[in-house]
């Protein structure tokens, strides 16, 4: 599977249908756009696939050379936020989630363009009213076919309270509340379910400074210098080398 | 946002046009799912927008009540892995990258439902013909609209060989070999390129045993016992609880 560093040819290429030529401009990478203004024939399109849609456009492509297509696939995961909040009587804040009589921390999709540690932020937010301030990624996850064909990953983190008081204001929670940390980790569900179950031992470890997940760094990246987070250790980060 | 696990109304509905009604199945979240078997008037679409597109589908939705859209998003991330593979010798394995000059680590795409560290693993083989076992992801990289306005996740893995002779199969991949850590380390890119100096001050770290990534362990997830890979500190883990 070729990345979005290396040379690749677009498969979008000039079609002829009869003596018509489909209107194009030519890419970085050896192939050509057709830009779409004005209705067309479907016919012209004949060979052509589905790439991707989003809510205003649908993107075909076509692969011209006998070789395997080096096209990037579309974006293949979902990424979701879980969010373990401690104030400092070792209390989590947990959202109960309506009909199901499970007190949950919050959850939810990571936005088009959100960064993981502000969904984490804003999800708390929408769920209790409470502010808070993103501390690490404590674990993720990554399970297939969770949503149609795509993968999901799930990233669990922790973050510190800065305000206290709980508003209640997703129509999905029914309650929300801090709750004793042992409280939390005696529902019967975190005993049946095993990612519940490393997610307590994780709280219990850290609460005893005893386990370190990833803090968020800006950074730029490989080649186009484009602004990012990374996740890592940082605490070792500080260790010497010797 | 609501996500996956929250009672949901779906914005397929039924769907009517004239006199006619678009045939359809309930769903479990309230709404109808329209299957299409033979071609229908897109007429009948009038009030659907895109939601997404694979290779041989095409996904239309219609949100019928005055509330905002609770319909998940689609896929919003590409996921991408890059190796760092370390020898006895503390050399690294690099490919240098066809007509760039420089010497990169392996990276690319993790493919629809593959496992990052398994796509680790393939990249490493792809690009060289090295086996090798997964040891840790290092830390990874958020960035946004690097694939048209998707986001791209990046996982730094480090990776143990298995094998030692180099065979170099990629066609993007110009040269494959074993890189003294120091050589890929002095390579001007590393200095200029932030994510580059973070990545060898890790490795350094890493080679004297004075950093610890995440390690993946089976898992079941939250509410649909759904086969996962957790990755988290299990050197930590294995902390006591005081």
């Amino acid at each position: 599977m070729s990345d979005h560093e290396t040379p690749m040819v677009n498969g979008v290429v000039e079609h002829k249908i009869g003596e018509e030529v489909l209107p194009f401009v030519e890419d970085e990478y050896g192939g050509v756009i057709v830009e779409m203004t004005t209705p067309t024939d479907p016919k012209c399109f004949e060979g052509f696939r589905y790439h991707h849609a989003e809510p205003t456009y649908l993107m075909l492509v076509y692969w011209i050379p006998e070789s395997e297509s080096t096209i990037p696939l579309n974006a293949s995961h979902r990424v979701r936020v879980g969010a373990v909040v401690l104030n400092h009587n070792k209390e989590e804040k947990y959202g109960l989630l309506r009909g199901s009589g499970v007190w949950k921390i919050p959850t939810g999709v990571v936005d088009e363009g959100e960064d993981i540690f502000a969904a984490a932020i804003r999800e708390v937010k929408e769920e209790t009213g409470i502010d808070t301030e993103f501390l690490e990624v404590l674990a993720f996850c990554q399970t297939h076919e969770s949503f149609f064909v795509k993968s999901d990953l799930f990233f669990i983190c922790l973050l510190r309270p800065t305000s206290f008081d709980i508003q209640k204001q997703d129509l999905e929670i029914e309650a929300a509340q801090w709750m004793p940390f042992e409280d939390s980790a005696s529902q019967p569900i975190t005993h049946k379910n095993e990612l519940f179950k490393v997610i307590h031992r994780i709280c219990s470890l850290k609460m005893e400074k005893n386990y370190t997940g990833f803090s968020k760094k800006p950074t730029t990246t490989f080649f186009d210098d484009k602004l990012g987070y990374l996740y890592l250790n940082k605490q070792d980060m500080n260790n010497p080398i010797t």
